[in-house]
């Protein structure tokens, strides 16, 4: 029996850890979609206990906890703060195989230096060495960022966000890099509260397709200038692209009032088409994340608005729509790296030989790593799996957290393991050939410098 | 090589053999999904031959001699007996790696004490050692229970059964406990027929939709008073709810014989989720069966009827239609605990997800062990890793036979060994903490106390 | 760490070994469905480069190519033969895992004895040895084909060829049998262009379905008096069959060119029952290949033309429609042994159990091998799972390149060590009884002997 969570978890050979220790373990992270904000990292406040950073606003942990058969006020309610932790506690104990197992385990370690198993017996010593832990060390989120060796931050934004806080870092010279990504989400989506800000905004009135786009493109180049590498798309419906003719009709019955659901989605397809286009001139990236259904309980949604832990994966296929959007952009020229993430593990085959047809010298279209309900070592091997057998896995730009929390670092090392000991496995099994220097190149690009290449990072 | 289906097979850690010896194989079975004939339990006739326990009714074992290439004589036709034995012999001894290779083993071991491995060679000893014990032990249905230590059973029954002998049993008090289990696809799959029956029996004229849920309800009622505890529907088509008054309307055509395909879809979509409702009010829990596609040969259906062995599997989403049944139940305060069987493996992602938005302290809802097609090894860990990744496997109810067959007992074995397994590796590779405690807990709960719990078994 | 690529690579038990070196590795090759050009098998012109085997035609590496970031030119463009190479090697070096790796491997040392790893340092001399090689062997088709220990290949022929080659090479009595398929799609796939070439060949004005599929079965017969034993046919859309009447009525309307889309949809179905039918009554088998999307990079496509490297994988189900197929089939008696090829796994459990439904002494109806974009380790024994879990793994007929190349039939080399392994993983596992008898057969069965009995293959 292996040590529990010993130095060498997951690294089942010896060219595994070796690969591990020798060059993944001290690369620094580059952390290319995260939902961090920003303002935090600007006021940097210390975190107060292990229950504001682990369940405060961790939908994750509360699914899991509901799951487990505990009752909302003991989850979201009026419990106290270490009733909802030692629920929580509870509930992990014995969610063998859940990736929030490994997660917790590993946060405890690297932030609070706690090797302690997490289970009801350990419950009351956590909190109270947590707590004083939290005292002595004052830890926030820029020690949080440090300790995790992140020297670059991609955060999300919604496309009218001013990025006032990202400036104020980037004029204070702060030595973590935080870039801001362009969620284009409000402005595909076509509706009257964001005609009404973007509106406000440029003082202007629209009054047809092509000014509502020049307007979009804009927030795009508002967002450029202020060193954004990146967009961010999420998409349920994909219908193939409409003509600018029905677009521009479409349009003027939106303005009108008269737009019918159907329609909505084309013109939807059809604005991010632009969309993209620009942020292609932009020298920007392209992010797509497809197949979230969003809010499903509505009880609980009313009861806690979004991202309350009742979202889902999506069983309706994407492939045509999608295949059309990326075939337009290619035919234009318009086509920018990209990243696809994809949340049901059921239409990845399709999605890798999909990106495989579009990837090329100009654009380096690749599946987006494991995503939320995948996010584990099982969806974390599929991926590679899959990666691997169809494109070029030493391409890959890796791994992400997609987090709203500062001590969720811990799963580029958990990502990092299992990347070090998939690959150390085709080395010990004979099936890839042992060059040192091919492969450190191919761990070292993989965990950090496929990123820094494919966003155009500087120093 | 490890002995052929030694004490120790699937499990390959000291830790996985521990779970499974110290906690799971004496525990007793509790087999809550079945299609035992319940007659058969009280007449208690023993058996004749091992042509009548494995084949006379078997079409899991019709289909793979089909596959393997016999003709139809051999199977369900006019062959000898021992003929039939022998087909399904030469089928299955080179039918590495099909879960009828093991099952047949282990019963020919667990309920004749045989360990021969079979194959041609050995077809008539079997045949003939096997004759001999059936006469010497007198090997009956409820003989056939007490070997394998099942103590509850839950049967399948027609929403129209008089549960005739389900009293019987109570009534004489029978040591294993044999719940009727309500089935109402008949009352949801809205027809003329079942409309009679439920006429005739309680006297009455149905005249409108709110009737016939009044009768409908007294069905699940009666079952409720004959201490059922659990209903099941078979789903294909799952559309959005419709509201009351479409229903009624559509019922009103359903009486002047004027419904539409998709009507009548619409309108089974309706009364099921007033029968769940129901349901939930008699403190039952729901159990769905998704996916399967039925009698897709036509030939053979017509030669044999249904179930023949050419039942197959989906490929249809589901997702949004069981998403909003269960939001409106869940909204209405009426979701029971649910058990959801999906046969489409690609489906089990998206489903695990759609559980997590559902499950809390009121309602217990899961993703069923793998069913039917998927009853297998791969099938098996494929569940509990989707399962554990996504919910807390702590909380599965574990396994059920879902069999005709008083010998089949055995995959509850099969089961827990690839359960007792599946944990133990964890273990093992430090990926889960070895604490006794939470682990005994952990494996007792998922083989039998958690369905104890789930179905509210009072002793 | 076992040695790169040797004799044993993919063996990971004794059994494995011994089930592969005693009874798998010595067996000729029926490659049952291949792209091969007859033409250069009769003319048998000796290769000149490595070049010219390995990427003048070859997507599968162009693909890979494009996916590790190289420009158009060094694929398929303007420069030197060797920079090419050169281009194809950077790219392969570090892909591990993908299929071309191994391949590329196995092939540099069956039909070159090179045993050197693949990358930059090695490209030179590679390039210089295999020129060598090529000068002093003369390496051509036909010495390929018996390096490779093929002993009967299948072609696949527009259903308009002539055969020349194939009737010429049968006139040699060439050593290899060289087997024409019937590849119907032209012919499904009603258009103006194939019934042109159809009625000047047989000189016959087209005025109707029943004449239309007269000159089809013609076409079939012909092939058949070729000595061809199979067909095939590639399928992206699958509705359910119509009537003869709504048939005779579209194709009227195609005769008249008012077809719709929608129409030439249900028409193709149609005539492709009528032609199973037919090669049915000719002893002919069938294949279907399911579930490629064609030429999605609309750019590439217009540079290079078809099978440049931009196919992909469809998400859309087929079930219903295949399940009525092959159930008319089935009920007028016309099923004929069928092999349906599945580029998307996610329908591959669907897919068996249809396949279990319709498989009877009449017809062998079966899952075919990992193809194309599954066509590697992890797909193979993916696919290896599903088939024995479903079905009976003792009948698969097994492997086939499906390749335009003459080198590429270490393919089954691959196949047979995975499936090999598979087996003997279950036998050391006590998961399988361990009667050499009974193995051999099988690993012989699939490896070879099943698909000469499918094929009904006489000496």
């Amino acid at each position: 029996m292996k040590e529990f969570l010993s130095d060498t978890f997951f690294l089942s050979s010896e060219v595994s850890k070796e690969l591990y220790f020798d060059y993944a373990l001290n690369l620094p992270i580059m952390d290319f979609h995260s939902h961090l904000d920003t303002e935090d990292i600007y006021r940097d406040k210390p975190f107060k206990s292990l229950y504001e950073l682990w369940l405060k606003g961790d939908h994750y942990k509360w699914r899991l906890m509901r799951c487990s058969g505990y009752a909302e006020e003991y989850i979201t309610g009026d419990a106290e703060d270490y009733e909802k932790f030692l629920c929580y506690v509870k509930s992990i104990q014995s969610a063998v195989h859940n990736p929030l197992y490994i997660w917790s385990h590993l946060e405890l370690k690297k932030y609070f230096g706690i090797h302690k198993p997490i289970k009801e017996d350990t419950a009351l010593e956590i909190w109270q060495e947590s707590t004083k832990i939290l005292e002595q060390t004052k830890l926030s989120p820029r020690k949080c960022l440090k300790l995790s060796k992140a020297d670059i931050v991609f955060t999300t934004d919604d496309a009218m966000s001013d990025l006032t806080y990202h400036k104020l870092l980037w004029q204070e010279n702060y030595n973590v890099k935080v870039y801001p990504t362009f969620r284009g989400d409000r402005a595909i989506n076509i509706n009257k509260e964001f005609l009404d800000e973007l509106e406000k905004k440029y003082q202007k009135k629209v009054k047809s397709l092509d000014e509502y786009m020049e307007l979009v493109f804009r927030r795009i180049d508002y967002f450029s200038e202020n060193k954004s590498k990146a967009s961010d798309f999420a998409i349920e419906d994909l219908p193939t692209i409409i003509s600018k003719e029905d677009a521009d009709k479409i349009f003027d019955k939106f303005l009108r009032q008269e737009i019918q659901p159907s329609e909505r989605k084309k013109l939807s397809s059809y604005i991010l088409l632009k969309s993209i286009g620009h942020i292609h001139k932009r020298k920007m990236a392209l992010q797509l994340h497809i197949g979230a259904t969003r809010d499903n309980n509505t009880l609980l949604f009313e009861r806690l608005s979004k991202d309350c832990g009742c979202d889902g994966i999506s069983d309706k296929g994407f492939i045509d729509g999608l295949g059309d959007l990326l075939d337009k952009l290619k035919s234009q020229d318009r086509l920018p790296n990209t990243i696809i993430y994809n949340l049901n593990p059921a239409f990845n085959q399709a999605l890798a030989a999909l990106c495989g047809c579009f990837s090329d010298s100009k654009s380096n279209v690749q599946l987006g790593a494991a995503w939320w309900f995948q996010d584990h070592k099982d969806g974390i091997e599929a991926h590679l799996k899959t990666f691997s057998s169809n494109l070029n896995l030493s391409r890959f730009v890796g791994m992400l957290t997609d987090s709203r929390s500062f001590i969720s670092f811990s799963r580029h090392d958990y990502f990092r393991r299992i990347l070090c000991d998939f690959i150390g496995e085709k080395v010990t099994k004979g099936e890839f050939y042992y060059d040192k220097k091919i492969l450190e190149k191919m761990v070292k690009d993989i965990c950090y410098f496929n990123a820094i290449r494919f966003f155009d990072i500087k120093n």
